[in-house]
């Protein structure tokens, strides 16, 4: 008999699943932990509000990182333009306003042409814009992609420096649904389209039809240059409006992307789970050689096949047990660790 | 002593890692099959041509899917524009010429506004290929990520259906680098680039300043529209010309985007692959609740940790395995297979 580490702790969703799905069944697999433990208690409850916490304050981070990118480059962009205000032409207003605006028609790609660089000096500054504009809009739109990797890092050097143990690594805070993320962004930007509307109707004295046309060139960054933002208070709209509508529907169209992504994965997913098992298989998933396939075994074939992970992922990881299985005996207990960590 | 499936074959890269990385080694794990099996030969061989061969014709399915899309598009807006040529002002040259043009200048969000519409039915149709244009460029942006989950689900669908055994799902493609992939984009980009300047300068008699001035202007969709295409023969050329550029100045963004991702997720890799395992780690790790952690157990565990899986995923196929280990003895054999299948 091996030793047990700890008092078997049964999870009562497997148990549900197997009366539910299969007949009774005496051999209940437990999940690998990810809900708390009644013997980590006190401790767990900590880290888990400490996750919270600082799952927050990336967020957070990650916003205040965008908002002095933007702001520097604006910054930057506008004393530039400033200081070359004469060799724009075109419709004008105030010179920093003009600066403004023309630097956020730049880096949105929106170019209306209603101010244009008429100078070597200008033109040349216009392409440095547009370039490192469209590294930043992409670097805000990547934001979200890489989010979930900084919290995965962050979780790991919490445990790595506070010993709060591998739980909340492992713990799952459950993502927003895709669906739901490209509802709110879809009434986001209807409510951008109907505010700019009207705003142009009032404000800039367009009939209905331009108003609507001007938005439309306006956040999908087309701007033939027709119609666009001639008056002093359009153009300090314009600034925060044409920022928030471009990224809004950009947001748009990636989660629409990802909505396509996941509903084709899911099928593949479907697809792995019902196929029949042969004999093949059984031997390909045999990762330790022993004759038979184990539920772990099972489970890494399975994930290899619907594309989750790949060979060099298990090589790695496989590599570093080796190296902690000190006394070769395909298993890991507390006492290789030990052995493996002192030597 | 267990039955062992076939005599046992021992991976040689697994062999060379355990004796440079960790000392001499009695035991060695072998990798799930991904490379081709003597005893399979002939068979395999055919899998693995007949893979190849649907490997490419996914690649060349998804282009012409593309391409599809792309000339009823540019049909659809060459002939609306065309209808509704007397509502478009500005600079113009042949009809269908000046259709297509505008059609392209608009899916693009170029707009230089070189040709604009003047007529409210003008406008909205506008509108309404700019909308059509950016969900086409997007698809077109997305057809490489949604190639993977392709290529996956046909390997699949071929397993499934001409019992080519498992071997092909797990046999892996080497991808091209994404480093190398940026490098070759960035490349067709100064040759665009270049082309571009070059033509415009010769045929459009712009100097070399308006020439490179007007070219990023146009590769960033910008299209402040003081300088444009205003010849017949510029007009053809932009056609192509945009359509090349634009897409591949965004293909690299995409690149540069995923590099960035790469090198954090290898950091991360790095950091959970380095970190001490300790007794909390053991027992979360241990799946089948029998006082050791396995290979593949220790294998889950940590790419859990790396964020590539989650317990979602795990549940799924265990589900999958407790339904066909029919005699709960923990692990599948034939036995239990064949039993499952039969009921």
């Amino acid at each position: 008999m091996r030793p047990s580490l700890r008092p078997g702790l049964r999870d009562p969703s497997a148990q549900i699943n197997a009366r539910n799905g299969h007949g009774p069944k005496s051999r209940i697999y437990r999940r690998t932990r990810s809900a708390p433990l009644a013997n980590y208690g006190a401790v767990e409850a900590k880290c888990v509000a400490a996750v919270q916490q600082r799952s927050q304050s990336i967020m957070h981070l990650s916003f205040v990182k965008v908002a002095i990118f933007l702001t520097v480059y604006l910054g930057v962009g506008t004393m530039c333009f400033y200081f070359v205000r004469h060799q724009l032409e075109g419709d004008k207003t105030k010179a920093v306003l003009d600066a403004v605006y023309f630097c956020v028609v730049t880096m949105t790609t929106l170019g209306y042409g209603d101010l244009v660089p008429n100078s070597t000096l200008a033109k040349l500054l216009a392409c440095a814009f547009v370039f490192t504009g469209m590294a930043l809009v992409a670097l805000i739109l990547s934001k979200a992609a890489d989010y979930l990797v900084e919290r995965q890092e962050m979780f790991l050097t919490k445990a790595l420096h506070q010993k709060c143990g591998p739980i909340e690594v492992h713990k799952e805070v459950e993502p927003k649904s895709v669906r739901y993320k490209c509802v709110t962004v879809f009434i986001l930007l209807l409510v951008l389209m109907a505010s700019g509307t009207i705003f142009l109707a009032t404000v800039e004295k367009f009939d209905f039809v331009d108003a609507f046309y001007c938005v439309c060139c306006t956040i999908t960054s087309l701007g033939y240059g027709d119609k666009s933002f001639s008056t002093e208070a359009g153009r300090v709209f314009a600034v925060f409006w044409i920022l928030a509508s471009t990224t809004c529907l950009a947001q748009f169209f990636l989660y629409i992307a990802e909505l396509n992504t996941q509903h084709r994965q899911k099928a593949l997913v479907n697809l792995v789970l019902t196929r029949e098992v042969t004999k093949v298989d059984l031997e390909a998933a045999d990762l330790d050689d022993d004759g038979v396939v184990g539920a772990a075994e099972f489970v890494i074939y399975k994930l290899k096949e619907m594309g989750k992970i790949n060979q060099e992922d298990v090589r790695l990881v496989m590599k570093e047990f080796e190296a902690l299985d000190v006394d070769q005996s395909g298993t890991l207990s507390i006492k290789d660790v030990t052995l493996a960590q002192s030597s």
